[in-house]
């Protein structure tokens, strides 16, 4: 069964993370992968703001205000570049409200730390994704019944079917999160990295791809364990990547939430910078082995799966494009400040190339299967 | 926001299901659906048995005699009483392991009222049930691998992420059952059907249709939404069957777990036999559906569908015959004792002809949707 580690583990924790930010050097990042955007971007964000303002999700102007600053215009837009713009728009609104639905109801907000409230709330919300005949006293229902409304107008069944568990396996993974936090339970690496793949949104925001594009990539492709392999992929890379973002975030709040570099300095009883270092390694050998597999199953793949898999790479190119200079991960105050507009420095060799599989990290390891490919 | 039910609400429920079983009348059952059971049941069951017993998943004698006694073997051979015998019995591996898991980890057990350690478990057991290289310490991981490498073995990636994804939506209703019963909160009908259409395990003992007979039906067809609603309105119907299935069990115990009957007790304040009578009329409403709807869907379906939409009705029906006789709702004492030889009694009429969608239930009132066939 599950043991909580030491309550001491999380309060060494709490004390090694009070460096400041300039006391840890975070490594230029690896990342080989095609930079793009989508033209209509600014048309889009605006469209998106006049959506938040009237949809009712936000309870207060300064909500409003940090979730227009989540900029999730720019950031989907660089996950589909080439996309219809009504689609488009769906699928950027869908971001906005899972910024909007984290950080009033996940990551921070009353049910922060209390696992049965959120997995009710849970359930209720993953209904009212599924059928807009659903109702629930929620202000973040509505609008979520609204964006799937749009999904359901363009897209075939499927498409929506396969949004839709993608939405469920996010909000398991939140579930999670949560109750280790309310449990003051610091997971190891292992642990971590299944929950990571599910709590950061991955799986969601990649299943947009589809829906944002037109692509309908064949079953019997997606389900692919390569394409399987390559979809966990690029979303342990850009989940890890948002750690990296929101580490400056985490430092100056004192907080020793669970995040790839708590982990590491619990598990492996290392300082931050040891950490940092670490997990930029870790980070770096799973994109290795995503470059190495997607070289291997894109010259075969039909057009709707080229699409897809070239929407894997854009998304993780424009995760840290995005990440690495919005007010979410780099405003301190009150409100939001503006989009950064310094470019992120990228390093041209990984940190490492040593195959995988990556030590202590059994549910993962079959991402180097070599039945997979 | 939830709100939850005063604390008197459940107090009050629980001297009303003082009664005893005796002193209430189940009406007999509406179920004008096909009979059937595969031909080799005995000799899947002894392989099941002998599984069971070598498995590492029972941690007492007690434990092996209560899962043998689900004899989930009789359960599922009447779902897909046309099957290849290792296909067949890899699904009634599932659902031995189904019970013992949901015995020992679920509704009772240590983690029945701890949601934090119940969500980390969820997701480590469901991590194990997606990849074979997950490690995690809990008797029942091991077990649930050896059934999911029987999967692969015989059946194509996208009916294994099927049952993967349907594996996921029943853990999510787990812990929102666990959830409730950790806070105290009884749930409203819409929320309890909601939720009920997960905890039950419905989902993947219908996604198990596909493994055991080789249907492969196409993604346009399985999530059509009058698929779709068919395949939930025979979960709820099942679900619901599985409550009354086990009142007499629960009367027994004193117990006011969330169930259709304290639900509606809760709800609409009425006695348990009034509350038993109106769970039947809202129960034949939804079958009623289901059979006017599979009528329409049927003659034009294909073979895999047609095969997929005839386990829907034999699983409904054999979910009965199977749950009126069975030692784990009826069997009171220390071990299990036999299973019973008497044949239910059935109802030549439903108990209500009213069309729907039934009221107080917005989160299934898209099944009546007139656009769904």
């Amino acid at each position: 069964m599950i043991v909580a580690r030491p309550q001491s583990f999380r309060r060494k924790v709490n004390a090694a993370m009070e460096f400041r930010l300039s006391e840890v050097e975070l490594p230029p990042l690896y990342c080989p992968l095609e930079s793009a955007v989508h033209p209509h971007v600014r048309h889009i964000e605006k469209r998106a703001v006049e959506w938040v303002e009237s949809s009712g999700m936000c309870a207060s102007e300064r909500e409003k205000a940090w979730v227009v600053a989540t900029h999730s215009a720019d950031f989907f837009a660089r996950f589909a570049p080439v996309a219809d713009d009504d689609r488009l728009l769906a699928a950027v609104l869908w971001v906005y409200w899972g910024f909007g639905f984290d950080d009033a109801r996940c990551d921070s907000g009353p049910l922060s730390g209390r696992p049965a409230q959120f997995n009710a709330l849970a359930g209720q919300v993953q209904r009212a994704c599924e059928t807009d005949s659903a109702v629930a006293d929620d202000r973040f229902i509505g609008a979520l019944q609204d964006i799937m409304r749009r999904f359901r107008s363009f897209a075939p069944p499927t498409q929506v079917h396969r949004f839709a568990q993608a939405h469920r396996a996010w909000l398991s993974g939140v579930s999670w999160q949560i109750g280790n936090q309310a449990a003051g339970r610091m997971p190891g690496l292992d642990e971590f990295l299944a929950m990571r793949l599910l709590s950061a949104g991955g799986h969601p925001t990649f299943a947009l791809l589809e829906l944002a594009t037109g692509a309908e990539v064949p079953d019997r492709d997606l389900h692919h364990p390569s394409v399987q392999a390559l979809t966990e992929m690029a979303i342990m890379v850009a989940s890890l990547d948002n750690d990296r973002h929101s580490l400056h975030k985490e430092l100056s709040h004192g907080q020793a939430d669970q995040n790839i570099y708590t982990v590491l300095m619990a598990e492996r009883g290392v300082p931050l910078q040891e950490a940092v270092d670490q997990a930029n390694v870790l980070r770096d050998r799973i994109l290795l082995r995503f470059l190495h597999l997607h070289d291997r199953v894109r010259p075969t793949a039909g057009t709707d799966l080229a699409t897809y898999l070239q929407g894997l790479r854009y998304g993780v190119r424009g995760n840290n494009e995005w990440g690495m200079r919005v007010p979410r991960y780099l405003s301190l105050g009150h409100w939001p400040e503006e989009l950064e507009h310094t470019l992120p420095a990228w390093a041209d060799e990984p940190s490492d190339r040593r195959p995988g599989p990556v030590e202590q990290a059994p549910c993962i390891a079959w991402w180097w299967d070599s039945d997979v490919g």
